[in-house]
């Protein structure tokens, strides 16, 4: 079996992005035509570690490539935690942007926690604070903004047409930024889930009775082809970099997921890479879009409002 | 086999609650002594709901148990939403005021969801602000208060011995004040988790395989003994009225589980009434202790701050 044969059961994540970044263009290109005006990102990079430039580089592009406007601020790695906040702050104002980045990680001295903190709510569109976390769980509520990868993964399921409710979802790993939103937001789509997590004790069963498994623990190859039920739909977000000498780098991109035997009986399932990654900055357009769309609805509601008067 | 009889392994749910509150007292007297002064709880009450006062009234009696500053507003069915948002306010700077509870339900013409967002979150001693929940299930976060019933089935567990780690604990039912909060305090405590719900397509084989279930759902004996593994540890929320006719009442009150049948299987069980029901109102008492504590420290710091000067 040759390793370049691309299976049929495989989830597009680059195709689907691209569909994902395309409506967002259309309904940027759209709002523009109305309000004169367009969405704007501002993205706060500390420091000059290479991994974070890549990612901060991926996200402009994605922003030139839909219509949003792309705002940056560099900042020397010794700075301190007050010029940091001062920098938030000045976002938060700024009526021009509709989603604050701070590219993690930051340098130790910084008080990570207290500097997201600080982002005003109703521009967060990376949907990691505790509000909008409650709100990803709550029954009945939304958040202002879905996290972006675990709405990535969301997306993933439907626009792959995978029927999420009633289904058994079993989520390996409950990190902040992924295994819990994830499973909150399959929650919400009425999926009955498990979250497992390096305490349970009998990982195999448990992931063999899932119809929808995320892999979302940061182990290479850590689920294997026995634990998986036949015809289940499996997404993996893992992103691990291993050792491979046939490869010029030496390195090269794994998943989760033991993909070369798991395909074998999944119905339908990611690769990595092309699968989950793709989606994270489709769904960070289209989180900035929405901040964009609310900021439009409240200034249309205050117009109203004097026009009253 | 006569009903009157008392099964041994029994969570005896009013001695564990005199068990938190007399704690509570103890250490309510001790910084009654060294600081002079003791927390305050107060309540809002809309209308005059029988079964709201009655819940009120209980909780002021414990309030005087433990040595708890009572304090209570009543307003009238038809306040408006401003007045009672008044009160809130009001309360959310008075000193002597650690917590406050807006009884629910409240009226149908008041925004509920927008007043209790309006309780200052250090005196949210109910835990139910979005904030608050979603520091209950991140990683590494804690919420500033546990919200009370999920936290009193949490302390039946612990205080009966139960290890929690790296059990399977099925969760049914996946309300905003029970089911989903008591699931992340079990994540948090190591288990693994399942939510199920109204969706989920085989209950009785997910439930069978819980190490411990916690019936949250609010249908009269809905858990069989059929669905329990053997030595399972059963907490039942459930608190539902039904008809007996050889009560003088015509009524009686019934959990989520089947007890009579459940209770031959599990290892340990609530039973209803005198299970969960009286934690909820001891862990009240901890929450605003709690509250309390927070605000003699605070003071503290300004204290020390102050003479630093």
């Amino acid at each position: 079996m040759s390793k370049k044969e691309k299976p049929k059961n495989l989830i597009d994540g680059r195709k689907i992005s691209r569909q994902v970044k395309e409506e967002v263009k259309e309904k940027i290109e759209e709002l523009k035509k109305l309000h004169g005006k367009s969405p704007g990102l501002a993205v706060i990079i500390v420091g000059d570690r290479p991994d974070s430039r890549t990612y901060v580089n991926m996200k402009k592009k994605a922003c030139a490539f839909v219509g949003i406007e792309s705002f940056e601020r560099k900042l020397e790695v010794d700075v301190t935690q007050e010029e940091l906040l001062k920098v938030v702050r000045e976002y938060n104002e700024n009526p021009e942007i509709n989603g604050i980045l701070v590219q993690l990680p930051l340098p130790k001295h910084i008080d990570e926690e207290e500097v997201l903190s600080q982002i005003s709510l109703t521009k967060d569109v990376d949907g990691f604070s505790p509000y909008n976390i409650g709100k990803c769980a709550m029954k009945g509520r939304d958040p202002l903004f879905f996290p972006c990868t675990p709405y990535g993964c969301i997306q993933l399921l439907k626009r792959s047409n995978v029927e999420i409710s009633g289904k058994e979802a079993v989520i390996i790993g409950r990190s902040n930024i992924v295994g819990l939103p994830v499973s909150f937001l399959l929650l919400k789509e009425n999926a009955t889930i498990t979250i497992c997590h390096s305490r349970t004790k009998d990982i195999a069963s448990t992931v063999k009775r899932a119809d929808i498994i995320i892999a979302a623990v940061g182990i290479p190859k850590f689920v294997k082809a026995e634990w998986v039920k036949e015809g289940a739909v499996i997404i993996d977000v893992g992103i691990n970099s291993v050792e491979d000498k046939t490869r010029k780098s030496g390195r090269r991109l794994v998943g989760d997921v033991d993909f070369e035997n798991v395909k074998e009986k999944a119905s339908l399932i990611t690769p990595v890479p092309g699968g989950v990654g793709p989606m994270t900055v489709a769904m960070l357009m289209v989180n900035t879009l929405r901040g964009f769309e609310r900021t439009l609805e409240s200034e249309q509601k205050e117009k109203e409002k004097e026009e009253e008067k």
